[in-house]
């Protein structure tokens, strides 16, 4: 059942990840938001992704010959781009190889696109007056940077002011800074050109920045953050009640997140050695309730029916305004929506993944608390939003918890033997969504739970699988199955999982699937005839594709076409920074998808109902 | 000579006016900048405008007896617009028939123009959200506005933030204020539809601003007050040169006028009975120098070689940013600019007066410190500003002073009597402007002055003008003519025009004259094509027009074709205001305007030097 995935860890902190035979240790490192330096993109030509592989490690291919010196050679040091995976192995990355924080997954499947990003700096050398030429200084500066393919601009008054002495000054010689069309700043010729931009993932869990060079379009460092509102409350809808009973509440939420997008660019912009104020434009995608409080727009009507955003626009605030604390000049650009519970991150993984350009027929899909399902290819795209739940995130399962330390990430039923996997390799202390999916997979395979979700009894179980049978015991009124007995635990009590974690399950996936269902049934399709189905997303990223088959997360469709695509929100705002163009292209999407709201469909509970029950 | 002109004193403030016969007495205040209320435009329906003549009163016209009372008739009421001029008289202006200040001109002959403001204010009814109808609330207010005609609008994220509370506080129906494409603020549905601008005429000398109904597009105040910066600077050269030696001089400057400008905002309000908070937007026109002292730009380079201004485009600044007290959240409009030296003021004129529209050839003259001439039709328009000196403004003549109390305004020389005229009737204490060239000219046509411009000495003119020739006295080594004696004046001594004053009106008309034929020449027209000469601003207004031409101040063109045009700029400010449209009407003249720059002209030092001398 594992014969194609080969279990690495990571060192020194210990990240297991499920890798596919053959993979390269750079596609897994980027795969699992493991973000090494790699700027020459895994050629084996820059040297970045230096490894080390403690035991066995495989003989330097050419380009590691190439690249590192013979004393890092025998020190087991590898290029990560040239080391393919076909069996278990630990790895060791360096300090100086690390790109971002490695425990949130960062690196998306994004398309690429031409680098013209919406900021631009220009240095320009402008006539200098004569009586003959007596353009006023506005004009004279804009005459030439039109001359440079900058055409159409305008200058703000507040630049205007600087604009004679700085002219004067500097023998009319400047260099310009443009955001969108306005000129923004006027920097001495020897400014030189850096220039940065930052794209954020403002997740309701977890935030990323990427610190971007618009100069080149490549990434040049991340970060990464738990959303620290988290503190007041899991879900969106928790955080918003916290807003609507609390004066001043989305202020909190608002300062609580703006802090920790700081202390992500002032990380950030640290490990490239830059200034913030070398960062002049910012991107942001979140979902409809992460925006508005970005925004310091209002939260409540996205709770209460009929469920109602203040705007589902793009917007272009200056940085100073929202208290992002880049270039003070700078602005903050927030990806338009499609509905309430359909944000700009959705808009961000069809951007990513071309499914609004694509002829083929595919699906995406972000499971989540609230799980995002867009389904359609160019003529057309659907997006439906299904409350999965908090069970695949830890909460409201029995022995649940959030993807840490200690967490059981895998389960494996070989024969009668259970085989269990945690997080750095520690002692059990709880059951993540990965643990969790593959529980549940591995019991229904054995027939401990029915198709019902029923689990059997002790007695029903002791003629046929008298090993699995003895792990039956009661807990509190229900029963459970012990994945691990009090003296296998970091905690002194078994873990279980137990019926009413199972049912939890089924609330989650039955609410995935049945809106997966309804989203193909509106746009007419069929189940054969998705040519893809694309995982997006943290979570997404360490399910185990024939365990989420397995247990009908997803539908019945060849393992082959189930892709993981990674951050691909995160990739979508990268490409909204380095790509002006995309952000019309963005509000056309935003426009464009058809928001399909499954509570106002008759035959929704009838399809949650079906596919509540586990596949035969 | 003044066969066709009466002398109209207004009282109480003794102001007095050359009114030509048959016009009203309401025409004759608008000419002169008393603005009168005359709601009804001067149709005699309204009752605004009544005055009262004190000695020999017209008998009443019917509107007369209709508007007014048996016993405002008796005490010699009438209305303005009813009363044509036959002969001198004296007018008393009642406090209540006031508009504005009436020593400054601020009435102008604009054109009418279609009522459609960039201010605009919609009252609209939404339909609720409903679950099957999920749009954003900012999409469901803009769709709405769209449908009520104000299609393509964008919303300020300060806006949103309050959007969702107020749309549900007042069941979806709200009054929205839109400032171009932008909607601004959102008030209840009780708020009305009032809403104002205000149009300003920022002179360097004389400031005037318009309080504009904008939903009627009348003007319902005006105020008017001298420029305080006038104590750093008779001219825009003496305060550029403040700024230069000054730190922070520049910001003084700013920080006058804007307190002369809230002072203005704050008296029409008061006149007009509305909180400034009603007034939404601004329009500015001035010359290149007002106009950046208002934005705080920086002026400096307008008076260094090669002269050259900071920006010379039309800008929409946040009223708060500069500091004007109106409406927090209204705008400030800047109209474009031609050059250094032909400022908005000369882009107002050319609205007001159609001259970019027309098919006649007309000629605009702004007198001042600065000339500033437009020539043309609507195929070409060609501008110059011409250093005419502060002649005609009293600075530089051995008597001079402005239009003030005592100040000698008309000079007859009827054979050998001379008939002096003073502002209030006051005992003489100087000589202004048009006295001045009253002078200049009758010397001129009595042999006192020759075609030179040289004065006759008492000799010379002992034998055929001896009445005159015992004017002529020596003055401090120079000669003078008594225009009046020492027992004659309010001050003990005599007031003399003498050699020297002589030599600076040459000098002053001299550049004017030269700019006109400059213009003419480059244009490729003969004065006989041009078919107006449009005489703008305070000063023109005054001006005789056979005296003009007498010595040479205006080209030989037939009295008939001299028209008056009163604060055109002021008036092309009120059309900015009122028809948001001719905003680009405006950029396109700024920019189509051919500016001739006359010290690179190398036959401009001949033609000046020509143009010195009096016509034969």
């Amino acid at each position: 059942m594992t014969a194609k995935i080969h279990r690495v860890v990571f060192q020194p902190d210990g990240r297991t990840l499920q890798v596919p035979d053959g993979q390269t240790l750079l596609e897994a490192s980027r795969a699992a938001g493991l973000h090494l330096q790699a700027p020459c993109g895994g050629k084996g030509t820059c040297g970045g992704c230096r490894v080390i592989i403690p035991q066995d490690p495989p003989s330097p291919s050419e380009a590691c010959r190439r690249e590192l010196t013979g004393e890092e050679l025998r020190r087991h040091m590898r290029l990560a781009c040239q080391v393919r995976v076909h069996r278990d192995m630990r790895v060791v990355v360096p300090e100086e190889t690390r790109l971002g924080d490695q425990k949130i997954l960062t690196e998306g499947t994004g398309r690429d696109v031409p680098l013209d990003p919406n900021v631009r700096r220009a240095s320009v050398h402008l006539p200098p007056p004569t009586v003959a030429d007596q353009r006023a200084d506005a004009d004279r500066l804009l005459d030439t940077l039109a001359e440079k393919d900058l055409p159409d601009l305008t200058i703000d008054v507040k630049v205007l002011r600087e604009l004679p002495e700085k002219l004067r000054t500097h023998d009319f010689h400047v260099s310009a800074v443009v955001i969108g069309n306005d000129v923004v700043q006027l920097d001495p010729p020897t400014a030189g050109t850096a220039c940065y931009g930052v794209a954020f993932d403002i997740g309701t869990t977890t935030l990323v920045a990427y610190l971007v060079d618009l100069t080149t379009g490549k990434t040049v460092a991340v970060a990464s953050r738990g959303n620290p509102q988290a503190a007041y409350g899991d879900d969106v809808i928790a955080r918003i009640e916290f807003c609507g009973r609390t004066k001043d509440g989305a202020r909190v939420l608002h300062d609580l997140v703006l802090d920790a997008m700081n202390e992500m660019v002032a990380e950030a912009c640290h490990r490239a050695a830059i200034k913030p104020s070398a960062v002049y434009e910012a991107t942001v995608v979140g979902n409809t309730t992460m925006n508005h409080l970005v925004l310091k727009l209002p939260v409540e009507p996205i709770a209460r029916a009929p469920f109602v955003a203040a705007s589902a626009s793009a917007h272009s605030v200056l940085a100073k305004e929202l208290g992002l604390k880049i270039q003070p000049r700078g602005r903050v650009y927030t990806a338009p929506l499609v509905a309430s519970f359909v944000g700009a991150d959705t808009v961000g993984v069809i951007l990513a993944t071309g499914m609004h350009e694509s002829r083929r027929l595919r699906m995406a899909v972000d499971i989540g608390t609230n799980g995002e399902i867009v389904l359609g290819m160019r003529e057309r795209l659907l997006a439906c939003s299904t409350a999965a739940g908090p069970a695949f995130e830890g909460a409201r399962i029995r022995y649940g918890m959030r993807a840490a330390t200690g967490a059981i990430d895998c389960v494996d039923l070989d024969g009668d033997r259970l085989r269990l996997h945690t997080i750095d390799e520690a002692p059990a202390v709880g059951l993540c969504g990965t643990g969790l999916i593959d529980a549940v997979a591995a019991l229904v395979g054995a027939g401990v739970i029915g198709g019902s979700g029923l689990m059997q009894s002790a007695e029903q179980l002791a003629a046929r699988r008298p090993a699995l049978a003895r792990r039956i015991t009661g807990a509190d009124g229900d029963i459970g199955f012990v994945l691990a007995a009090k003296g296998e635990t970091g905690t002194g009590h078994p873990i279980l999982l137990t019926q009413r974690d199972v049912r939890e399950v089924q609330l989650a996936k039955g609410a995935m699937a049945a809106g997966m269902a309804t989203l193909l049934d509106e746009f007419g399709a069929k189940l054969s005839d998705i040519d893809e189905i694309l995982l997006a997303g943290a979570f997404g990223n360490f399910i185990r594709p024939e365990r989420a088959l397995g247990i009908g997360l997803l539908p019945r469709v060849p393992i082959e076409k189930v892709k993981f695509i990674g951050n691909a929100a995160g990739a979508g705002a990268r490409m909204l920074l380095v790509n002006r163009g995309l952000r019309r292209v963005a509000d056309d999407v935003a426009r464009g998808v058809e928001h399909v709201e499954l509570s106002q469909r008759p035959d929704f509970q009838t399809r949650f109902a079906d596919a509540m029950f586990f596949p035969g």
